[in-house]
Parts: C-alpha cells; structure tokens; sequence
C-alpha cells in the first residue's frame, strides 16, 4: 500500500528512469496526468516501454475523485501516477501528496527534469529566472494581467522570466507563442508600462527537450509570425543579460 | 563524433533516465562531472549500472583542460559527459555545449531532475521561486554579499530565495545548513537592513529526492543547531505564503 508519484521528464516515454522503472515494476495500477502536460508520444508506446496499462487520469481524478481512484488504489495496493515533467512542481500533485500522508499512505517520489530546468536550453542562466508565470486561455471575469504584472516585477531585478502556455489536451487545445505574444500586447495596450511591446526581446521555445525542439529568439514582432509546430509551447523573457548569455541567445535569432 | 550531456538527476546512480542508458550504450567514453555536485553512492555503483567505466573530470577537465580531454574525446568517438542534476542549469555545461557545436560536433543533451524543481518537495510551489543565489566558503576578497543582495530583492515581491551551498567534493568539504544560517546572519550585522534574523523563517534540506532527505522549518534561530547529516544541503527562505503552502511547512516544523 503506497503511492509512486513518479515523474517522466519532459514527455519522452524514454524519460522514465530506472528507479521509476524499478517502481512501476512493483505497481499494481499505473496512471498517467494528462492534464497539466501532455505526452509527445502514443501513451501505448509509454505501455510498452513500461510493460503495464496505463490508464489516464484527468483533472478531477487527480482532485475531486482521488478518494476514489487514485487514493483507493494505493489503499488497496501500489499506485503509480505518471507526472510529466517534475512530480512536485505542480500543487495539484503536491496537494495529492499531502492526502495520501495524512492517511499514512506511504508516498514515494521520483524527481525527473522539469521545463524549468531545461529551460536552460535557451543559454540563459537558470539561476537568474524570477518567478514562473503563466498564461490562461482568455475566459470570462477570469484576471488574465497576472502573466503581466510577474513580467513586470522580474524586471525590475533584471530577472529572466519564464511564462509556461495554457493547454487543454483533451479538447487539443494548445497556446502557440504567437497567442501569447498577442496576448501580451494587448495587456500592453490596456496597462500600458511598458513592459512587453513590439520591440521586447523574446525566446520562444517548443519542445523543449524532445528531438525537435525548436528555440527562436528575436523582437516580439517578428517572433509573433514565427511557426512554432507542435506543442508544448512557452515563451521566455529575459532579463538583464551576460555577455556569455548574449552570445547563446544570438545563434537563436 | 558526438558529445552527450546526461543529467543524472539527484545523485542516485538509478537517476539515469532510459534515454540516457541508450545513450551510454554507444559511448567510447563516460566521464562524470564531479565539481558542482557529489554522487550520494559510489562511483562503482553507477559504473555497475551503465556498464562502463567512468572516468571523475574535475573543473580544470570541464574547463580549461576540455579542448584534450572530453572535447578530443567527441572528436575521436562518442564521448559522454554524466552532469548531477539537470546538465544545462551550470553555466560551466552549457559553456561546454557551445564549444562543442562552434566545432560542429554533434551534441545531445538528456535533461534531469535538478534542486530547482526538485525543492518543490518542501511544499513550496516551485513557480514562486525568485532568483537562486549560493553561498561560497570565504575568501579573501571574495564579494560575499550577494547571496543577501539576491535574498532582499526577492522578499520585495514575495518570492521565495533557494540559497545552493557551495562544495569541493575533493576536499571533503560541504557547506551546512548551519554553516550558511552563520553567514546570513553575520551579513545581516554587516548589513542591516533587516532581511535575515535569527527569527526568519527558514527551511534547511539535506539529500532532496534520496531515500533519506531530510526537510526542517523553523526560526534561523532554532535551525542553527540542527543537524542535518551527510551533503548536499541547501536553504530555502520562504517569501510570501499561500495557505496551502503554509500547511506543507508546518508538517516539516
């Protein structure tokens, strides 16, 4: 009777690592987050390399309904949810963590790489990133100027900001840096401080970590034209630069 | 002809990802970097995994000396680099990777857990992390302030601070919890300006993401006797809290 919360990296089914192997070897159910990321892969070839079914959890297994699924399965035996990316980077996982503790269902971690280390791809130093941001998809009353105001404290520190996109894998909805890039000005437009126009320097990034990942530096205004292809997507805004962050950032424009 | 950069993850030799087992497979060469960070098992436990000889490389091997030794090494064959954490967060790797494609050799990197996601097992939320700054052993003429400068900057917009400990894994030395509590504090006579006392509230960690980590929170004050045991230990200084991160500390008091 435990819980694996076990991370898989960036969503290469190859990202599992051999104590997560060793673990899943032991689990009796094996789910996978689908909600917070989204694998690069067929989930059968995850399966295969993992030699067990997976079955997909989505937002409400992992919150309202854990109780009776994913928490009952680690009462009944060993449970392992598959996290892309880091396993405690999210607070929805965290928060799982914390219930299962309170039962004494016994929890075993295992860290993978996580979109803010790998970020490092760009040539910017990871140390020097401020607070992570995100942007939502644009819904009613929702406060959408908070991706805007993290942009503009980090600044202030000379902080490079990271700004992870919305996505929605089961209506395959996806942000592009190009919708982040509009979304910004026109928070530009309403708040007007200047913090992000047409002519702020940008690094969009897909794939971060697969094979193809692609990684475009440049002006807003040419980036926002730029095709990204597939998700996942996310934007970064550096802050104050060193010469040797400089010269990364250059072979990227 | 090809250089891997493969993260390792937190120190345990079972961190290897199957990506990176593949990799290591095809290498000629494997070395482990062995100056930023310290394996928590010894070096003939993760040859036995990845069924190869690996060779230690110290800074002057990454550094100045790489141009005869791992660079010539990507030159003649396929030559591995085996990076603690995620292998393009230290500057020192990503450095090695410019070089390394200015001479057109064929580089591919395998991402892994580092301390900057990984610290989300404090209950913090890794997203609010500010700037991540270290604490280097004194030296004369060395500008010791900046891990306060960083920690101040940080508390203005409610970030937390993760404060990395500086280590010479060949000399057997390895900063403490309670070594860098010390000189925070000592900075705080120096400086004054009121953003460490020995009533801010601090969390020590010791061995994040080994079996035996070892998490406490509490006042400078009462963590400065703590003892936290073997490396790699690192500070965290909590900025503004949410709820539900106040909840995850106080089960770590």
């Amino acid at each position: 009777m435990a819980l694996f919360l076990i991370g898989i990296g960036l969503g290469d089914a190859k990202g599992v690592t051999l104590q997560g192997m060793e673990l899943l070897e032991k689990a009796d159910k094996v789910y996978l987050e689908g909600y917070t990321s989204v694998l690069n892969c067929p989930v059968e070839e995850l399966e295969k390399i993992i030699g067990k079914k997976v079955e997909l959890a989505d937002r409400a297994m992992v919150e309202q309904k854990a109780e009776f699924t994913i928490l009952q399965a680690a009462r009944d035996g060993d449970a392992a949810l598959l996290v892309i990316g880091d396993p405690l980077v999210a607070t929805t996982h965290v928060d799982l963590m914390q219930r299962a503790r309170k039962e004494k269902i016994r929890v075993e971690v295992v860290h993978n790489a996580s979109i803010v280390s790998a970020i490092g791809a760009t040539g910017l130093q990871v140390y020097k990133f401020g607070k992570v941001t995100s942007i939502p998809f644009p819904e009613k009353g929702h406060g959408a100027e908070t991706p805007y105001k993290v942009l503009a404290e980090n600044q202030k520190s000379g902080a490079h900001t990271l700004i992870l996109l919305d996505l929605r894998p089961q209506e395959n909805r996806f942000m592009t840096v190009n919708e982040a890039i509009e979304h910004l000005l026109k928070l530009e437009l309403n708040l007007g401080q200047n913090v992000f126009t047409r002519d702020t320097l940008c690094i969009g990034c897909a794939r971060i970590g697969a094979k193809d990942q692609l990684i475009k530096a440049g002006k807003a205004k040419d980036i926002l034209n730029w095709e990204f292809g597939k998700p996942v997507h996310c934007l970064v805004v550096p802050g104050r630069l060193h010469f040797m962050e400089e010269e990364a950032v250059q072979q990227f424009r």
